[in-house]
């Protein structure tokens, strides 16, 4: 029994093969690549229930990840985040069967984490010892955290209007930090420069084939979590879509190793977009499968704040093949859900998450998604990280000072 | 089988019992209450192999707890949070087995969340309609958020001081929050008095029973985590000391069931305290069993800025039976520890898990303990809720520079 069915990298786009052996990065045809595994191999070695006396972090799916020696495992725990039944919010917009998965319950507390230990693991097993990458904020701290945790040296440049607290994070992990009076397309350049110059591993989104099986483990775990029966819809607020491109990667490799049976219809899969930055959501009305550069974008919503993503024709893809849509979304209207979340759940999700909680009371107005679906949103990360988008006064006493008067 | 096996409330000064079907605060001594169960009766009911199947939260312990009915639950997934190996700064401080339980990977990013859980629950089966407390923030943050997802309102008073993130999560899941313009001791008084007059559920620290029972699942879960087999060194930052109260009665009461065995040595507890807040430093040194109100009380590890704690008692007892001590840490030596933690370890622990850590180091240096002694050290939560603790300098780039010129 081996520790990872990892089998080889292939191109999604010139099904090209590359071996996970060594580094690779993009494709030569300029493509990110994918990761294979021996799934038929693995069917017959392995069974959803032999999960069951596993620890509740992500690396239970240790044969669909790409890591071979469990020796360069770098975990901090993360992953099996809560399932939580959302009944009040859910009888709000007329969900009944309303679910959050909170990745907000992660070290560092956003999704970025898984990422951050199967692609910081693989880098180790691949000899690694410098990495390299521009950021909107989390994915930063999350690598540059388990890159220190790996022993290795990490090199990051963000948008000077990233979240100041995941600056904090990086400059913590001794990372090389850097801020650039940007977006990030133009931190993404200076890394680029930066790596060829000094051969550092770039683990730009997607520039690194091993991110997505991370991110694929939210998708796993949500099957795991309902027992093997996949929910309706799952809605992802999507930037670069890797955790959409990762859950649909997931539910397909788990149909295959016939986990889930074939009769079940995948999840309509949603990307939800901010309205000052929607190039996915664009593209798939005009049914497209790629989006174009959105220029000017903007957004409270910060991690989605990606005008043009690498991996856009993978996002697309798994929404037309899953009858899934694209929807955006006020940032004003937003940051009334959040509180409605809160008042309602007692959560308190980041702007991203209350994008998505969002998207799906608009889509149940418009009858996409039917009553009484079952509706997984993602909520990528813990609203703590951004403390700046509350707006409270609250009234200040002195001691001896009595409530009521 | 029952879904508790709760028995009754006790008063560990005076023995007085009482119910936990109605409201009770404190014994009519002035005591807080102790929780008591049927231990003999589930000891034959439930084996801790019984367990694997359950949800990885905290209330996979569901009969160590006080909420009789399931329907009562009030649960965002809490518990069961990483116990993680710690090698490279266990190395750098010789103690090879370090581990940290880490309670930032919680809803609200705080242990508190397990006494919120668990209180709230209770309050709710007794048909509590309004809570109120005074807070240094990360409490009034879980207990305001978890009493709105239950229905409840809340009403909340902290010191002006505390984490302002902890202000938002109370105002935005709509409690009634004010601020004191003093100490935690002068928000517990305008509380009091409120809660007296307007008849409000008082969940001040201990004067509710049922905060214990949700803290003590860290001792229950450090124990099945490790197998039922107890660590020699458990340190706790410690302010009110509910949490240590609690792990201690956990582990009592997992000897009591015989899920560890009699023979087995409880861990030696530490209480781990800022040079600023030392209350219980204090009286541990004298042989004292209460503690004395420590003026002018001052640290940057504000969640154990408490002068006087209210169970100090229970604390020095907990100390005493299993051979623990106390111990007090500088503030400035605090921020250096949280850094080499960032960077060896890859967390970002806050400022109380840091100075617990750092108490570890000094424990070691002094041989209190032994270099192959298993140490388990709680991190009470996550270190982006206190951005403020992290002073770095960034260089800011202009898009098309170059990192290396």
């Amino acid at each position: 029994m081996n520790y990872s069915y990892v089998s080889h990298l292939y191109c999604p786009k010139c099904s090209k093969t590359y071996s996970t052996e060594e580094e690779n990065h993009l494709c030569t045809c300029g493509s990110p690549l994918l990761v294979d595994y021996k799934l038929e191999e693995l069917s017959k070695a392995l069974a959803p229930g032999d999960l069951v006396n596993r620890q509740p972090d992500l690396w239970r799916y240790h044969e669909l990840l790409p890591v071979k020696s469990e020796e360069n495992k770098i975990s901090l725990g993360e992953g099996m985040t809560p399932l939580v039944e959302f009944p009040s919010l859910g009888g709000d917009m007329n969900i009944p069967h309303l679910l959050m998965k909170d990745e907000g319950i992660i070290p560092t507390g956003a999704f970025k984490a898984r990422g951050a230990a199967v692609g910081v693991s693989k880098a180790k097993e691949l000899d690694v010892k410098e990495l390299a990458m521009p950021t909107n904020g989390n994915a930063g701290a999350a690598w540059s955290l388990y890159a220190a945790r790996a022993g290795m040296s990490s090199t990051i440049v963000m948008p000077i209007d990233a979240p100041s607290i995941t600056r904090n994070e990086c400059a913590l992990s001794g990372a090389n930090l850097f801020l650039v009076n940007g977006l990030i397309s133009d931190a993404g350049k200076i890394i680029a420069k930066a790596a060829e110059e000094k051969g550092m591993y770039d683990v730009s989104t997607l520039k690194e084939p091993y991110r997505i099986e991370g991110k694929k483990t939210m998708g796993l775990e949500i099957a795991e979590q309902l027992n093997w029966q996949l929910p309706d819809v799952i809605l992802y607020p999507t930037g670069g879509g890797v955790g959409l491109i990762g859950i649909y990667k997931a539910l397909n490799e788990l149909q295959q190793l016939g986990w889930v049976s074939p009769e079940q219809k995948l999840p309509r899969l949603v990307a939800v977009q901010s309205k000052g930055c929607a190039p996915i959501v664009e593209a798939w009305k005009e049914g497209k499968h790629e989006s174009s550069f959105w220029e000017n974008s903007e957004t409270i919503a910060f991690g989605i704040n990606v005008p043009k993503a690498i991996g856009d024709f993978l996002v697309l893809d798994a929404l037309y093949e899953t009858d899934g849509c694209a929807i955006a979304v006020d940032d004003k209207d937003l940051l009334e859900e959040q509180k409605q979340i809160a008042q309602l759940e007692g959560s308190f999700v980041c702007p991203e998450g209350a994008a998505s909680f969002l998207a799906a009371r608009q889509l149940r107005k418009e009858n996409w998604i039917k009553e009484n679906e079952q509706v997984v949103v993602l909520n990528t990360g813990a609203g703590i990280k951004y403390p700046d988008t509350v707006d409270i006064e609250v009234p200040i006493l002195e001691p001896g000072d009595s409530l009521y008067r």
